[in-house]
C-alpha cells in the first residue's frame, strides 16, 4: 500500500490512504481518576510521585506507563517503533526525556505547550504516510505538581486560585500511529500559526489560547471545504470555561456556529463543580487523556465517526513571565475518521 | 517531481528526490564575529541585547533575523513557507516562540537541546521529500548570557568556568528546505535514540553527548553501508576537545577511524585559545551558525560533496540539574550532498 500526501487549501494536509491509530493508552492521577471518564483510563495512581522521589520523575513514569501500556495493547514491541514523537510542559522537555530514554528509540522532543498532543500525533502521521517510518508513537503528559512549581506557585504556598484559573492534569496518552488496522484513522492534519493578542494573566490561559483555536479551525474549514455539522464532535484541548466561550463567540463573528457539537478536554476531564478546579482542566496531559481513552474508544465502537481534535498551546515560560512578556498561542488540528 | 522515501537499515531515512537547501543565513554576536570563520556569516552583532531590553529577547532577534535572511536570500516571500520548525535551548523553547511568531506561519516548536539544528532540517526535509510541505524553515539560536543564566549561573556573579566548559554560542542558522534548486541536497537523515551512560557534570557536556553521537554514527555507517572514507567532511554539532577526543575513541572500538574527515562546530567557531573558550563552543546556535554558513557555502562551490551533519544534544534541564540528574544525551544527522 502506498501512502500519499496532498496539501488542500493554505494550511491542511491531507492523507489519500490513512494512517491509523493501532493502540493507545492512557493513565492518570488520583484526582482525574474520580472524574466523569474515569471508566475509560487504563491506569490511575493513587501516589502522585508514582512511587519515584520528585513529582518532575512521577510525570515521567505517567509517560512511561503510557508508551509501555499503548505498545502493549498493540500487540507489538518496542522495537517495532521506528520513532516516538513525545513532549510536555516542564523545561527542557524533561518529563519526556526521562520518560522515554529507557525505550532505546529514536527520540524527536516535540515542544508545543498544551497542543502538544495533537503536535506529536501530527508529526507521527505525517511520519508514517510517507513512508519515512512504519510505526511511530505520539506521547505528551503533565503534572499538576510539577507545573504549578514551575509556572507560578509551589503548592506549599498555598496560593488563591483564580476563577478564570485551570487546573493542570496529571495524567499522559500515548498512541501508536501505523500503516494499517482497525482505526481510528487520521485524515487530515493542520498545522497552526501562532496567534498574540497581548493577554499576558497566566492564571487565564483560555483567553490566550482561544483565539489561536478560532484561527486554526477556520482554516481547516475553509481548506476543506467543511462546516462544523461534518463532525460528530470538535474536540478542543483545554480552553475550559473562559476559553470555550471566547472561541465560539470568536467564529461567530466568521459565521462559524459550533453549537452542541464543540466539546473540551478541559470541561470534560473533571467534575467541575465538585472537584473545584475554577475553569476546568488543562496541560497536555489533559487532551491526551481524553483523546486516547474516551475519544479512540468511542470511535473504534463507531459511536463517532468524524471527530475534530484541536489542541491548543499557551506558549509561555516562566523566565517570559517573569519578564513581562505576553502569551502567544498556537492550535493544532487532526481529523479521525472511524473508518 | 514526486519526491519519494524508503527506510534504510534499521535507523535511516533516504529520498529518493532529494530536498534542496533553497536558502540559509547565519547571524551572530561579537565574540563570535572574531572568530575564525567570520568571513562567512551574514551579520554580526555588536550588542549582546540586539537592541531589546533583555537577553533573551536579543536571542529571539536572532532568529527573527536568521530567518527573514534566509528567505530573503531564497527570493521568496513568508507566505511561501508552510511550516517553520524552530528550536532552542531555553525553557519552554522562549526564544524561538517570540522570534518567530510575528512571521504568520505555521509553526511547529521542536526541542533536541544542542542537537536542534540537525532535527529541525531533518523535520522540515521529509515535510519537504513526503509534499506535506512545498517549503520549510529549519531555525535554531543559542545566546551565551541567556544560557548561562538559565542553567548555571547569571554572569554577574563571575563563576570561574571549568576547563572541560564549553562556551554557548550567540547565533543562529536558519535554512529554508524546498523541492528543488542548486543546493546542498539531503540524502538522508538518520534519528539518534537517547543514550545516558550517567553523566551529571553539566561543565562537560562533550562527555555527555559523545556516546550518543557515536551511537548514531554507527547506524548511520551500518544502515547506507558507508564508511568514513566516503565522506568529505563528517561535522559534529558541539562535542568540543573532550567530546570530539572521547567520540573518536568510541568510534575506534567499532573499528571506525574517523581520522583527518572529523571536525566539530565547537571547535571551528572560535580561536580556541585566544578567545577564551576552553573545551570549545556549544549551543545549538553554534552548530546552526558553521553549517548555515561555511558548510552551505563550500558546498555549493563544490569545494565539498559529501557531507555528514550530526548535531549532538544535552537533554539537561535546570530542574533535573538540581535533582542531580543525569544528563541524556541524542545525536540526530544529515547527509548532505553537493548535487
Amino acid at each position: 500500500m502506498i501512502l500519499t500526501i496532498e496539501r488542500v487549501g493554505k494550511y491542511t494536509i491531507k492523507f489519500k490512504n490513512m494512517p491509523n491509530i493501532e493502540g493507545f493508552a492512557a493513565v492518570c492521577g488520583k484526582k482525574e481518576g474520580q472524574g466523569p471518564f474515569a471508566k475509560y483510563f487504563d491506569k490511575i495512581f493513587e501516589d502522585s510521585k508514582l512511587g519515584e522521589d520528585s513529582f518532575e520523575k512521577g510525570e515521567s513514569r505517567l509517560q512511561t506507563e503510557a508508551v509501555s501500556l499503548a505498545i502493549k495493547k498493540s500487540k507489538i514491541k518496542p522495537e517495532d517503533i521506528n520513532i516516538i514523537f513525545s513532549g510536555d510542559l516542564l523545561n527542557q522537555c524533561l518529563s519526556s526525556t526521562f520518560g522515554i530514554k529507557d525505550f532505546n528509540i529514536p527520540f524527536v522532543g516535540q515542544f508545543g505547550a498544551c497542543s502538544t498532543m495533537a503536535q506529536v500525533l501530527s508529526m507521527a502521521s505525517i511520519m508514517v504516510a510517507s513512508k519515512a517510518a512504519n510505526r511511530c508513537v505520539g506521547v505528551t503528559s503533565s503534572h499538576f505538581c510539577a507545573a504549578e512549581r514551575q509556572y507560578r506557585f509551589p503548592l506549599e504556598y498555598g496560593c488563591q486560585r483564580f476563577q478564570t484559573a485551570q487546573w493542570t492534569v496529571t495524567g499522559s496518552g500515548a498512541a501508536v500511529v501505523a500503516t494499517s488496522g482497525q482505526g481510528p484513522f487520521i485524515q487530515a492534519v493542520t498545522f497552526g500559526k501562532m496567534v498574540d493578542l497581548g493577554v499576558k494573566d497566566t492564571t487565564n490561559m483560555g483567553a490566550a489560547m482561544a483565539p489561536a483555536a478560532a484561527d486554526t479551525l477556520k482554516n481547516f474549514f475553509e481548506d476543506t471545504k467543511t462546516h462544523p455539522q461534518d463532525f460528530d464532535l470538535i474536540l478542543t484541548g483545554d480552553l475550559g470555561v473562559v476559553g470555550s466561550k471566547i472561541l465560539k463567540e470568536l467564529l461567530l463573528k466568521e459565521k462559524i456556529i459550533l453549537g452542541d457539537r464543540h466539546n473540551d478536554c478541559g470541561l470534560m476531564v473533571f467534575h467541575r463543580e465538585e472537584q473545584d478546579v475554577h475553569s476546568g482542566g488543562s496541560g497536555c496531559g489533559c487532551s491526551g487523556l481524553i483523546l486516547c481513552s474516551y475519544v479512540f474508544k468511542s470511535m473504534r465502537r463507531k459511536e463517532m465517526k468524524n471527530v475534530l481534535f484541536m489542541a491548543t498551546g499557551a506558549l509561555m515560560s516562566p523566565t517570559s513571565s517573569q519578564q513581562g512578556e505576553s502569551i502567544p498561542s498556537i492550535a493544532h488540528l487532526l481529523w479521525f475518521k472511524s473508518d
